[in-house]
């Protein structure tokens, strides 16, 4: 099987590892914890995607939220697919809060700062990730060798 | 039971009628056919909602999703839970084309345009919408009265 990840998201992302369904993306800014799932389907909309396949997605995302409740303590997540830029079907997963830069707001063109995070948070993050998510039964393949598997 | 729409949501928003889960309204801006779902719960985040009540709100959403691709022909729908400014649940279920107004940007705090539905257009809507519902089996009430009671 080939799937490529869209560039774009590649880009403006760090490749955190896979779930059985979706990729896992952190995106670069870091005013706020944004997660990008990338599911492998050729399917431009989530509420275009069959039944049973949606629900599999969307519990995935579900599982990426209260993963970003935990870590960051947050009460909420903004949860949205939108793809009017890169039409490769990517969910965002945004814990937000009314400390962050640009609540209560959309991320989407308001995201001010261009703090990034450092080469050691992201392993923090995608470690305590795989942590959280195999104590729930979760299979998670997190690591740098995974991105190098889909890119090019 | 009592539930109440939150008076912003009224404010911004016409009310079409409910689903078995989802009371359905259209935003008053015209701009893009702009749906919003509001399920009847207490709990605020798509996510967090237990999986049997999220899938069939998602559902729900699909099929509003669908009725706004087909009524306008459009191949693309932004999906979003958000609630930063109102936290009652709602879903964002909104019909973008490369034709209007603000694409490729998200609809919200980009909507230039202050154009509004006209009463005629809003009841051609909701009867067209009904009838789509119907004919998918889906128990749909539409009109006025719908209103009248969850305002106030």
């Amino acid at each position: 099987m080939s799937f490529h990840i869209h560039r774009q998201l590649l880009a403006d992302c760090h490749l955190l590892g896979r779930l059985t369904h979706c990729w896992v993306l952190l995106h670069r800014n870091a005013s706020v914890p944004w997660f990008i799932l990338v599911p492998e389907t050729d399917c431009g909309d989530l509420l275009d995607l069959p039944h049973q396949e949606r629900d599999v997605v969307t519990t995935e995302c579900a599982r990426i939220s209260d993963f970003v409740k935990d870590h960051w303590r947050l009460s909420k997540v903004n949860f949205a697919a939108i793809g009017n830029k890169v039409s490769q079907m990517h969910l965002h997963v945004i814990g937000r809060s009314p400390d962050d830069s640009c609540w209560p707001r959309v991320v989407w063109g308001n995201l001010e700062s261009d703090a990034t995070w450092k080469e050691k948070q992201v392993e923090k993050i995608c470690a305590d990730l795989e942590k959280a998510l195999t104590a729930r039964g979760e299979h998670f393949a997190c690591g740098p060798d995974v991105g190098r598997t889909v890119t090019g």
